[in-house]
Parts: structure tokens; C-alpha cells; sequence
């Protein structure tokens, strides 16, 4: 059972997995691991993943066969676990929990050698739509306080996978960094009494130099203070807390303007190594008024070292204004 | 002149460097580049740095000129700049400062392909003195809130210079992390009336699970919550808050363990990329009782991804135990 640790300075959480265990001889033949040309997520090989938990497929074809056009799997090597429950203990001055939680695969195709930035915009909405099933479903589940769903693009962002996917876990606590995000907005709208994001939306439109692109309900924009080359945000114009509770017309146009940033990338930076993060409510209930759902699109393409690990301060080589001039006018 | 810029929401800062203005094609490039054979930072070529600021010299040799054991120099490309007055500005709802604060590298051999894991204790220490010798005069700096220090070693954590090497960058702000660290450790305090760190080396000094070394003056450990394999942390075991301000003669027994620590990283792991960050209080004359400075050496093994970015929270493929006792039965 893998391990939740907790920092006693930092609070930051940890996930120890003890059972994976990896020694040091398996850090160094890494880099030259391959899957031999099979993989586990291509169609037809539907028994080597465990059960889907959510499929979209045509004509009616039996789950956990060839006919899908989407499938949510359970990883089948989960950082945490689903089954038990919740025990916290403590060891001296040291806090742990089991680690309970969901950890599921979003086979975003059925075809290996696809990549999201250039498919069809109806398959990024497919993607899009199975990530709110999975929340709405995920946050029955009490055990859960957060559920975080992300990308990784490229083995330099840490795709261990070449097979379109992108991944889904659900938390028994809610991550230092979205609790941080939450009180920032939360301390801004307390101040005054309107939405960050809602601001930082209102300048960049009137600005419009880190603009990189816009549709009727979204923008995407170079963050002001952009942490990496080419970072962007892709946010929602009209305020709106919670990715899941979007008004269901809105996914089509959510889906239009990430396929749209997502080739701009591809075509800019030749199919960059990347990450991407959507960022959501923890109680969708509660933080109606300060947060506000966006996408972070982080390309990969300086390296993290120790000032940016001692400091949590960024220096960005490329000005935002810049990057998004660049993205701007790609086609 | 670069520009500090933070952001709204996370109120955390950016060093955007406009000078250098990467664009997309030197991205695509980076992994190609080499120096092709020549180093700037060799004994020999004195003249292809700015002026030496501190020197550690035998036989009264002139400054930038050969005959050195250890070299202070500005940065050639600087992250900051040494010059002017700090301008702090809005934008609407965003603030920027200009980019002031000093950059320093420490050329911690005339030696090209040396590296400090495997160099006599006494060339670490004169690496730990130069340290402690530069934050000493940068502090005097009435611009500047923060000194860091940092070694970036193999490209993989950032290092684009062979030639070995470390950085010194003084900020006119605490970086949030550092911040965060630092009210962790008040928070406590304040509860327990203990130094959370000699907490820490007290558990682990009776535990020693995960002892990795171990002198009359330090204690080199894997942390509890470690969020990468291989995490090390290296702490005095008598309370000290300032690094600068410790007892001369330590600064050997520090070398002494520095030295073990990188060793035995580079047996176990065949010369692993790795960063080490020092922390140290920002205001020597406050955080006495609560701040206890130390070594955080982390090899970079893994690749950091979506969920690491979005969640702030670690997956660690390798329980410290383990890994304490691998580089503990090292040589």
C-alpha cells in the first residue's frame, strides 16, 4: 500500500510508493526503457488494461473490445489505491495516511501514433467531456477532497506512455498548491470584491498583447508573469468556479480553443514536450465567487534547477508578450 | 535590464529576462549546443570573465591571472543586474520591479573536468568559505533581502557549463519558498516551543532509519516526506540559524559531510545530475529561534509532471529508508 506522507515544516504532501520501490540501478537503465513496440492502450489490446470505467464507443460494441473512440481505464499502476479506507497515524513528529485514492487513464484515441494537437476537435471534446463524467463520478466518493486531471505530453514532461492519453487522480486532501491558488484569489477578492481571474481577463482583452487566442466563451493568454517560455492560460470570459458544472454548450468552445493553443504549439515549437493542468474548484460548492476553472499549458522547454527549487521563483527567457506574438500569428 | 514581475493570484515572482529574448527556434536547438571545447571558466582564460570579486590564491599571484585554487566572477549573462536603484511599478492590476540583484558564479576548481564529489575535502571547504564570504558582503547590500546558493551539476538539473561550478544570486525579495519554509518553522515553534529541524534530527538520530552520515557537528538524512529518490538533507545537529554565521571550525566538519554526501551519491547512482539549494534564515538578526539552515541536496532521477505541477504533492518511487540505507552502506 503506498504511503501519504506529510512534511512537518513545509505541510507539503508526499506519495511514498513503497511497493513500486525502485533501486538505484533502475534509474540508470531509464532513459533506455522501451515498451518493444506493444502497447497497452492501442485497440484490441483492451484486456491488458483493467476494466473500462467509462467508454464512448459506436454501434453499441461490448465494453473492453475494439469499437471505442475514448476509453477510462484504471491505471494499472496506481500511485494510490481505491480499495480501504482512510487511517491517519502519526509516527513521533511525523504525520502519514494510507494512500487511498483513484488513479485512471484517459485513452484519449485508439490510435497510438495520433497526437491530441492534431486531431479533430470533436475527439478534444470527447476528452474534455469524459473528464467532467469522471469528476461528477469521483466526488461522490466521500473519501475524496480533490480531483486533479492533467497531460504530460512527450517523455521530457514525463509521459512514461507514447498512446495519447492523460490521467485522472483523485485526492484524500487538497493539494498545498491548489489550497494556495484558492486563498491568493480568495485574499484578492476580499480586497476588491471582484474575481482575480475576471480582472486579469478585463485587462489582457483591453491590452491584448498577450492574447493568443479567443472565442466567443474563452481566452487564452501568456500569463503576466509567465513562469516558462511559452506558458498559457486558457480561461473561461464568463466567471465560472467549476470545470464540471460549465454549462454544457460551453465544452464544445472549451474544446475549439485548447485544440486551437495546442497546434499553435505543435507548429511553433515542433510538437513540444508539454504539460497541461486544469485547474478547478475542490467543493463546488463553496469558492463560488473567487475561483474561476482554467486550463495551464506548460511547454516544456527549459530545464528546473536549483535556484527555481530554492526559491520557487522563475526566470523566464521569453518574454510573454513575445510568445504570444509568436502563437498569435501561427495559423 | 530584466524585469521582475509578479503574479496576482500566487503573488509569486518571475524574472523575465528581456535582454536574452529567447525565441522558439533556440529551443529547438539547445540540446546540440556545446561550447566546442572552450571554457570561459579555466585556468588560462582569466580575461573571458568579468573581474574576479574574491580569489583564493597561492604565492601572491595577481588577480585574473592563473595560480588560483577558487574564483569568484560576476556573471557573464547575469539573471539580474548589479546596477541602479529598485523601481517598483503597476501595470493595472500587475507589479513589476526592475531586475536588481547580483549573480555570481564560484569556480570552485582551475580544473575542467573535476567535480566536486570526488575533489579533496579541502577544495569543499574552500567552497563552503567562499559561501560564507560572499553572502557575508552581500548582505551589506541594503537592496538586497536574500542571498541564494545553489549548484546545478550535469545538464539534466540545469547546469550549462561543464566546468565545475557554483551560483550565488542576491534578490531584492524573499522568494515565497523560502518564506514558506520559514513560517512552517514559526508555526512550530509557536506550538511546541521547539525548532522543528532539531525536532527532526533528534527522531532521526534515535530512529536511524534514515541516517544517510553522520559527524560530531552534522547529520546527513534521507527526510521522512522526501520528495524525490534519493533526497538528501544535510543539518547541523547543534541549533544554528544563520549559515553565515556559523562557528569557524564547523565550516570543516560541513565540508567534511558535503564531501561524504556528494560522494556517495556519485558511487551509488554513477555521477547522478543533481541540485543542491542552501537555506539559510534572510535576516540573520531575526528567525533565531525557529530557523535552522542546512544543505537540501536533491538528484534529479525522475521527471517532474503535470500532477507534481498542479498539485505541488510528490510521487516517490523510492521510500527514503531504502535510500538511506543504500548510500549509508556506500563507502
Amino acid at each position: 500500500m503506498p504511503e501519504l506522507r506529510k512534511d512537518p515544516i513545509h505541510g507539503r504532501w508526499v506519495i511514498i510508493s513503497t511497493e513500486r520501490g525502485r533501486r538505484p540501478s533502475d534509474f540508470l537503465t531509464e532513459e533506455k526503457k522501451s515498451t518493444g513496440g506493444f502497447c497497452p492502450l492501442c485497440e484490441g489490446n483492451e484486456d491488458k488494461t483493467p476494466p473500462e470505467i467509462v467508454a464512448f464507443r459506436n454501434n453499441g460494441t461490448p465494453p473492453n473490445r475494439p469499437g471505442w473512440s475514448l476509453r477510462v481505464v484504471p491505471n494499472k499502476f496506481p500511485a494510490l489505491r481505491i480499495e480501504g479506507d482512510l487511517n491517519r497515524e502519526g509516527d513521533g513528529i511525523y504525520d502519514k495516511m494510507n494512500g487511498i485514492g483513484a488513479h485512471e487513464v484517459v485513452v484519449e484515441t485508439p490510435v497510438h501514433d495520433k497526437t491530441l494537437a492534431t486531431l479533430p476537435v470533436e475527439a478534444v471534446e470527447r476528452v474534455l467531456l469524459a473528464y467532467r463524467l469522471r469528476i461528477i463520478d469521483l466526488r461522490h466518493d466521500l473519501r475524496f477532497r480533490y480531483v486533479i486531471v492533467f497531460r504530460n505530453h512527450g517523455s521530457a514532461a514525463g509521459a512514461s506512455l507514447e498512446h495519447p492519453h492523460s490521467q485522472i487522480i483523485a485526492l484524500p486532501i487538497v493539494p498545498r498548491r491548489v489550497t494556495e491558488e484558492i486563498e491568493g484569489a480568495k485574499a484578492y477578492f476580499t480586497y476588491k470584491d471582484r474575481c482575480a481571474y475576471c480582472d486579469i481577463i478585463r485587462q489582457e482583452l483591453q491590452s491584448r498583447i498577450r492574447i493568443i487566442s479567443e472565442n466567443p466563451a474563452f481566452v487564452a493568454i501568456a500569463p503576466f508573469a509567465s513562469r516558462f517560455p511559452f506558458e498559457t492560460w486558457i480561461l473561461p470570459k464568463v466567471h465560472s468556479p467549476s470545470y464540471e458544472q460549465m454549462e454544457p454548450s460551453h465544452y464544445q468552445q472549451a474544446s475549439q480553443i485548447l485544440s486551437t493553443v495546442l497546434h499553435k504549439l505543435y507548429s511553433v515549437l515542433h510538437d513540444p514536450p508539454y504539460n497541461y493542468i486544469l485547474h478547478t474548484s475542490p467543493f463546488p460548492q463553496q469558492d463560488r465567487e473567487h475561483y474561476h476553472w482554467h486550463f495551464e499549458v506548460i511547454p516544456k522547454l527549459t530545464k528546473v534547477a536549483g535556484f527555481e527549487w530554492g526559491t520557487g521563483f522563475y526566470i523566464n527567457p521569453t518574454p510573454p508578450e513575445e510568445a504570444a506574438a509568436y502563437l498569435r500569428n501561427q495559423e
